[in-house]
C-alpha cells in the first residue's frame, strides 16, 4: 500500500513536467529532471562531446544552464506558481569532469514573491560525486499557477 | 592600407579563436565569437527552437553561456593568459525575446590574478537592440601563455 | 525663476529622507545621501579612522554598507514604494584609499516586484575620483507607498 | 591535560587577531571574533540602537560587514597567508531581529590563488538562532604570510 502524503502536489509535478518538457534547450542538452518535489529538484546531464570545452570537461555553460533550470524549478514547485529566473551567482569550485554532472537545487527562502533557492552541481566520477560549482538564486513568483497554464492548450 | 596597432595581439586572437573553435558546447549552441580585442569580446547567437524555453524566448541558459565564455575570453585576451571562470553573478533583466542574441564582455579590472569583467546581453529585435541580462565575473588567470598552448599539438 | 519638472517626487523625496534619517547606522557611519532622484541617488562619506582596515584603507564593509543602502533607496525612489534590499553581489576592484568615499545607484532594471539596481563605489584621492567597486543589486519592493509611511507618528 | 591539535596554526591565529585588533571599524561596529580556525571563523556582535535601520532591525550594512570580515578571515586562517575580499554576494533571507548577530564562515573550495567561502548570518531571538542571510565569497590570497606581518612593527 502506498500512501500519497501531497496529493495536491501531483497535479504541480504534472504540470512543471509538462513545461519542462517544452523547453528546446533542455533536448539540445539532454538532460533529465529526475527528481521532483516540493521546493526542491534534480537535473542530471550525461557527457557526450558536445556538451564539453576545449580540454574535455563539460563547459561551464552546461553547468549553469543546470543551475538556471534547477532553481526556477524547485522554486515553481514549492507553491505550484509560475516562476522566472531574476537572478543567480554561481562558484565554479573545481573542473566538472567523469560522466554525469548532476544539479540538486533547494528553496532555502520560501515566499511567493522572491524565494531564494541554492543548488549545488556534482560530477561523478567512477560513481563517486565530486562538487563541481555552488551557486545562490532569487526566483521572482508570478500571480499564476502552473497547474492552471499546463491545462490550457499551449 | 592597414596600419595594425597592435601586433602582438595577432597570435593571442589566433591562439584564442583556435581554443573557443575547439569547444564542442559553442558548436551544439552554435554561437560565433564576433569580435576580439585586448580585454573585450563579443559573442553572438541566432535563434534557433532548440535554444528556446517552454513560452519561446531564448532559454536563460544560453545567456549564462555567453556570459560565461564571453567573460572568461576578454580577460584571456587582455594578457594573452590561459584563464578559468571563478565566478559570477547575472541578472536577466527582460525576456530574451528576438531573433539573435549577442553578448559583450570587457575587462573593467586588469590583472594577472583575478580581473573582473562586466558583460551585457542584448536581444535583437526588428534590428533594434534590447538589454536583456548583465554581469559580473572574476576570472583566474593562469601562469601560462595561451599562444603557446595553442602552438602545441592538441 | 525655478521650475519643478517633477513634484510629484518631492514628498517622496521628503519621506525618503526622514526614513534615512532614522537609521541609527546611517549616522554611527557618518554617511550622507547627497543626491536623490527617480530611480538614483547617492551616498557619500568622509574618511575617518574609526572607518579603516588595518592597512589604512576603507574597510570593505563600509563600502558594503554605502551599497546596501544606496540601491535600495535608489529603488524605493523609483516610484515612492517601500523597499527591502533582496541581495547583492559586489566585486573590490582597487583599495578604498583617499579622503571621501561615494556611492551611485542607478536602478537599471525598473518594476513593482523585483527591480535592478547598479552602483559603483568611487574614492576620491586628491580631487579625483577612482572607481574602488562595483556592484549588482535586486531589491524586493512592497505594497506601500513611502510618503504615506512616513507621514505617521514612527 | 590539553592537547594541542595544530601547533602550527596557534601563531597564524595569533596574527590574524592582532590584525582584526587593529581595525578601526571593526571596533566602531563593537564586532568580536569568538570562534577562530584553520578554514573557518565566527564573529558575532550584540544589538545597539546605532546599529539598526529605521524599523529596528540590524542594518542590511552590518550583515554585509559581518560576510565581508568573516569570509576574509577564514581564508587567511587557512593557511596563514594574507588574503584580501575579491568579491561577494549575499542573500537577506529574513529580518535580522533580535539580541544579537552571528556570522559563520568556512572555506568550501580551498586554494592558494582564489579559495572560496560560504557564510551564514543568524539573529538570536530568545536564545533560538534564525537564519538571516546567506552568502558566497572569491577571496584573492597574496603570496604573504600573516604571521610574519604581524611580527613586524606595524
Amino acid at each position: 500500500m502506498t500512501v500519497d502524503l501531497d496529493p495536491d502536489f501531483a497535479p504541480i509535478a504534472t504540470a512543471i513536467r509538462d513545461h519542462v518538457g517544452r523547453q528546446g534547450f533542455m533536448a539540445l542538452i539532454g538532460a533529465e529532471l529526475s527528481e521532483l518535489a516540493r521546493g526542491s529538484c534534480t537535473l542530471a546531464v550525461d557527457r557526450r562531446p558536445e556538451l564539453l570545452q576545449q580540454h574535455g570537461f563539460f563547459h561551464g555553460g552546461v553547468t549553469a544552464f543546470l543551475i538556471d533550470n534547477a532553481t526556477t524549478i524547485a522554486a515553481a514547485a514549492s507553491h505550484g506558481q509560475s516562476a522566472l529566473t531574476a537572478e543567480y551567482k554561481l562558484n565554479l569550485l573545481s573542473p566538472a569532469v567523469g560522466n554525469r554532472l548532476i544539479c540538486r537545487a533547494k528553496v532555502i527562502k520560501p515566499g511567493h514573491q522572491v524565494p531564494v533557492v541554492a543548488a549545488d552541481v556534482f560530477c561523478v566520477i567512477d560513481g563517486n560525486e565530486k562538487h563541481t560549482a555552488t551557486a545562490l538564486a532569487s526566483i521572482a513568483m508570478r500571480n499564476e499557477r502552473i497547474a492552471a497554464m499546463a491545462a490550457s492548450p499551449a
